[in-house]
């Protein structure tokens, strides 16, 4: 187009030029913004016939301009527009004009009206004025998102110290042994290697003390079960089949003998057990019953005249299965089966089974199959068990909830053999406990990976200025900045649960194994979904082994699935609540029904008040009053409407299995509504407590993040109850991005406070 | 209790025992419980105060009955119990009652007033009574989640049939070879040998002329890129780093110089891509550059006296990275760089540059590393590339849309760097058709393996009753079910989109690359959002190896990220959707916004008219313009309000880059609800093409579930634009409930559709 001798002759076809360009530069032009073109340019009768034709071919698809004549056209741009003001400057049409005083030498000039019309064409080509200018001059373009980054408005060190509470002394000297060059990754794909390296570990943290910290210290323990929680929290910065391998003998083994045995069984393996003299496993789940533990078919018959009893696998479906520390290293197991005497069956117990000698040579009348290859845990040494007759003195059954008198008859302090079953479960909730604090260990890993990545990653930008860290992109943060907030949340909620178990009573145990499934159910939930999008958001990056986010998420994924699965938990917890208001529930025939609608009734009229339901002002949804009354709301009316579904459904004819299956995601429903709220308090209470202000601020921020996003997950309820209006619904997901990109700039500071030692992060990426 | 003379004397109090022993069988006595039995008691004055002290005493909780006293009262229930109707079987105090009789040979009897007092215990402890009918005589429980089981109603392979379309004949060619012995999964966690096999399995598909399939029958092909595309899905159901393998070598590296190359590459080169004799590289992203690709820094400097380019890395960021075929066996790459000529950058072109010789020997200026082990596809050997100014000549351009004139100018049919360049992406958008294919096929593969577990696999069920499968229970359909549903809809969107890229002419191809993006991201991240119920679901069997889950799931999780971002491939589609009314958008200062608000209130009122937004009818719900409507509402209305959103803050000075930020979460929904409309608009298509009778209503049923389980997943967005009442969208979480409930007696024979071959199947838990 420059070229052409009708340019020299009427320098004011310059002023095309600039839309021309954008034409060509911007990505396809459609048929209509062709025909608005040449309709304009049809109406500018300054313009001879030739001059028509000429502008018209300059925008011929078929006849585009070459990539040289393109890039000249914008060189001829540039030199211009630096010489316009900055309002101008965006200006297609005033680039034109300046364009064609320049090769005129000041002379070209255009009537208001032929202007007019050719600003019409720029607005036909879209709103691309403005960006015409960052493509003409990129470095001038200054975009907030570009400029939003890291900034720490709290003290680190003393966030850390309120996430560890009282247990700082525990949590270093775990931190600095796994920080230990003996405790480096293991680079092995061989199950042997991993498993033999694991099982040294295992050692060394029992050398150190750690395996006993939980038994009495009558038998070499530290009577502190507390710190073996942390500890367990602790490594699980590091390696995952170390911390299973450890739960496995010291708790599950270890605390079986522990609970369910007595003072012979303490005397006698405790130390060894603690010291891992004695390796072990803990033998309940069944081929045929993983949930439903208490349908076992394992028997453990009493002969009364040796003083012993036969413990046998009757079906294949009764083999042990999962068991942890049985293919290679266990000698022993606590084996749960059904007490058979006389003929009687006396429900399930628990037996201390040998299963290997010193050696490791296996046992007569044992058989043990290796569980092989697993999605992740590959140096946990999961195997099968069968056992064929095996015969096991009286002694050996743990005998605190069950047992055999001198003259052969079954005794308890517990006349229901469900009861005594169930009491005998409760005393094992600790792994409730345990899992979730490993997984969000493994939650804080991860976000520190991605978060420390996001932070550094640039990827796209305005058009022409830099490039931008994928963590000020809104959508990022609205996948990390919520799984930030909620690993802060679950930090304290555990840290509660922790301490309710430590100092429990009896009546107290119904609540705190409720609240153990509940947490235990959406923590581990929240570990999966959380190292999900930390993967997704590290991108090819995440998806490399050596950023080790594969191995986080493999590890931890049966946490969903084991010690309880979380779906039948949650219906657990369920059915604990309800049993909160089973008088209410059972007498509803009569007046009952009524005296409960009109409860509701008045409920309705009291807590959904219509200002509150479209209140959207930042003061009223930042104000924790108003999100736990949300919260709380939503508890007690799902809880009061699955029970009156089910008291319909009963009251109908129906079976009652049958009505608690038709109300099955309803109840799961309750579980999480009962758990939230619980998770909210206990934020709120530390919020609360926290003295230090730098501190307080962000923990309030992140509780708000965390009760916005719960409340926005859901929203659906809360607009179909009517608790809610759209409106506020609405501004509730405003103020919750909002949030995200405040809490973004603190992210980094926020997971340097979980002071994860770099030799366990690992990650080259988030180094 | 029983052996008291105090019964001997007043057998009247054994109208107490069943009340008793359902105390003590039942979990746990509140306090509120016991004193309500205790005030019921001291109502009695039929009581002596020894006997009054005698009962009480036996739900003292300090004095438990023994063991054995429970079973023997439990013996003497069930004897007098058979004695009964079926109704008063039913009823604590009627037992009560019959045992009284029993023991004083017909002749004790109480008082009205008396039977209705200990009614009142009975009720006291909740709704217990008929349970206790099961727990006396168990084998009379027969419930309706016991006796849901799998049934068909349609013919299986007629569906399969329906499933495979015109595809039938190379479908079952490909399962043919991969069910052959030599394509036995491989034992192994050796990255070398894995990575070996792979490359064999490769050969031997070539050997078959899968590998030439897309290419033209000149050079070896069959012209067919459709078989292509189904071999691709087909080998899905075996092992996905072969399916991945053999994509880079004939898709990414193939169609690379099939599209961008022209006659003289093919000639060259398409024959031995496609027999494998030139095993090739796809070297696009780079470290530093992987969604925005644009912004790569390799660069290509053409030197016109020796009419070659220098392919160079600058810098580090600039190596290639993720490079499949790079690790081991690549002989040539297929190369993105900035092509600069005269120290003018012309934006990204490609080269083939080789990267070893034919003996595997890495060039001179090649430096390759390994990116080691990685989450799954691990028999894919990954690399990194750089270049050090590696020397290629010119005519290793390829040239189709970019060329070097004999003069040694750049020359190309588009002058805008950055459009040229998006044409080329656009033209290798196979890419994301072959992978969301490939991801179903994972999904159809755990779906097989996980229904057809919770088909077999029994847990828990009514007290005393029979162990239930897994599938009857309603958490675990609505897990599993609306699973089996989006794998049908995506099936034939997949179909669709497939035969709309085959079919396509250039005005289409915008369309088509918004189709493909947004149905690559939504049907990526089913696949991965699938395979974690799968695996959930299937609890520990899901975690060993040996079920195949945590693979499919491992292999498919990088799909997500890869040929593209899915979020950022979700805000592509959004811009792509804006265009359609870019002008209206553009136009909005003046009359625009007027008309545009107009436009809306119209929708409003017609679309949301108040019967609508209130029927909860079941013929209204199933019926497909309703549904249709649902979804076309929320896809207009979400887009409208995201331009409306855009246009303001830009006019209100926000920078655009900043504006589409703000807007991110927002244009991310535009893109889902803009595929999922797609989605159902098919699936109803396919529906009404279905002649045979029983697949159509089996189809019609799966389509609903579709439909249904995503308005309720977006039912927070409904809710909050009144276009349904919360009436409304509690009617269709119970409609879909239902449809769940009704699609797991067909899910067995609906996963026999999909016709996997069992030994690609291979989860022991499936066969």
């Amino acid at each position: 187009m420059i070229a052409s001798p009708l340019l020299k002759r009427n320098p004011n076809l310059y002023v095309f030029l600039p839309l021309f360009y954008m034409v060509w530069e911007d990505a396809i032009l459609t048929p209509s913004e062709i025909k608005t073109i040449h309709e304009i340019i049809a109406l500018q009768d300054w313009l001879t016939n030739e001059e028509r034709s000429f502008l018209l071919e300059q925008i011929n698809p078929a006849s585009p301009p070459t990539p040289d004549e393109l890039k000249s056209w914008l060189d001829e741009i540039k030199l211009v527009r630096n010489q316009l003001s900055a309002e101008k400057k965006e200006s297609l049409v005033d680039i034109g004009v300046q364009l064609v005083r320049h090769h005129s030498n000041g002379q070209g000039s255009f009537s208001e009206e032929t202007l007019l019309t050719l600003s019409n064409i720029e607005n036909a080509l879209g709103n691309i004025s403005r960006e015409s200018a960052y493509l003409f001059h990129p470095d001038e373009r200054k975009t907030i998102t570009s400029q939003h980054s890291t900034q720490s408005t709290f003290n680190v060190d003393a966030l850390a110290g309120i996430l560890e509470g009282q247990q700082s002394s525990v949590i270093r000297k775990v931190k600095e042994i796994i920080s230990d060059p003996e405790f480096q990754y293991l680079d092995t794909d061989n199950l042997n290697e991993y498993r033999e390296k694991v099982l040294q570990w295992c050692k060394h943290l029992a050398a150190q003390g750690l395996g006993s910290l939980a038994f009495p210290k009558e038998y070499g323990g530290s009577g502190d079960l507390e710190a073996y929680f942390t500890t367990m929290e602790t490594l699980s910065l590091y390696d995952f089949s170390l911390v299973v391998k450890f739960g496995v003998q010291f708790g599950l083994f270890g605390m079986s003998v522990y609970f369910l045995g007595t003072e012979r069984h303490h005397k006698k393996y405790l130390q060894k057990i603690g010291t891992l003299e004695l390796p072990g496993c803990f033998a309940m789940t069944e081929t045929g019953h993983g949930s439903n533990v208490k349908g076992i078919l394992t028997t453990a018959t009493y002969v009364h005249a040796t003083k012993s009893f036969t413990i046998h696998t009757p079906v294949p479906e009764a083999r042990k299965e999962y068991i942890g520390n049985a293919a290679c290293h266990g000698q022993m197991a606590t084996v749960f089966a059904k007490l058979i005497l006389e003929e009687k069956d006396y429900g399930v117990s628990a037996f201390l089974v040998p299963l290997r000698d010193k050696n490791g040579k296996i046992l007569p009348g044992i058989t043990i199959k290796d569980c092989g290859r697993k999605m992740g845990l590959n140096g946990v040494d999961n195997g099968v068990i069968y056992f064929d007759s095996v015969s096991v003195p009286s002694e050996n059954l743990l005998n605190r909830y069950a047992d055999i008198s001198d003259d052969g008859k079954f005794t308890s302090p517990i006349a229901s053999d469900n009861r005594r079953f169930f009491t005998m479960l409760g005393t094992l909730v600790g792994g409730r406990i345990g899992i979730p604090r490993a997984g969000l260990s493994a939650v804080k890993s991860g976000l520190t990976i991605a978060i420390r990545y996001g932070d550094q990653r640039k990827q796209f930008g305005p058009e022409g200025g830099s490039e931008v860290p994928i963590l000020n992109y809104r959508t990022h943060q609205r996948r990390l900045m919520p799984l930030l907030a909620n690993a802060y949340a679950l930090h304290f909620s555990l840290q509660h649960l922790t301490s309710r178990f430590i100092n429990r009573t009896e009546s107290d145990m119904q609540e705190i194994e409720a609240l153990a499934a509940a947490l235990k159910s959406f923590s581990t939930w929240n570990t999966t979904h959380a190292l999900q999008e930390c993967r997704e958001c590290c991108g090819g990056k995440g998806y490399l082994s050596e950023n080790r986010i594969d191995r986080l998420k493999n590890d931890t994924d049966i946490f969903t699935t084991f010690e309880g699965d979380n779906t039948v938990l949650m219906q657990l917890v369920a059915k604990s609540r309800l049993t909160e208001f089973r008088h209410e529930f059972g007498n509803m025939n009569l007046f009952g029904v009524l005296n409960y609608v009109a409860d509701q009734t008045k409920t309705s009229i009291t807590e959904k008040n219509p200002f509150a339901v479209r209140n959207t002002s930042e003061e009223h949804l930042l104000d924790s009053e108003f999100q736990l009354h949300a919260f709380r709301y939503r508890e007690r009316d799902i809880l009061m409407s699955a029970a009156k579904r089910l008291k319909r459904h009963i009251d109908e004819g129906m079976d009652s299995f049958d009505a608690f299956n038709v109300c099955q995601h309803h109840l799961v429903n309750v579980g999480f509504a009962y758990v939230e709220r619980v998770v909210l308090e206990k934020f709120i209470e530390q919020v609360e407590e926290t003295k230090d202000a730098g501190c307080k601020t962000v923990l309030k921020r992140l509780c708000d993040l965390f009760a916005l996003s719960q409340i926005d997950k859901n929203k659906g309820w809360y607009l179909e109850q009517g608790y809610m209006d759209g409106v506020k619904t609405k501004a509730i997901r405003k103020l919750m991005n909002q949030l995200c990109w405040d809490v973004r700039q603190e992210a980094v500071p926020l997971t340097d406070a979980f002071k994860i030692p770099e030799s366990c992060l690992a990650a080259p990426i988030a180094l």
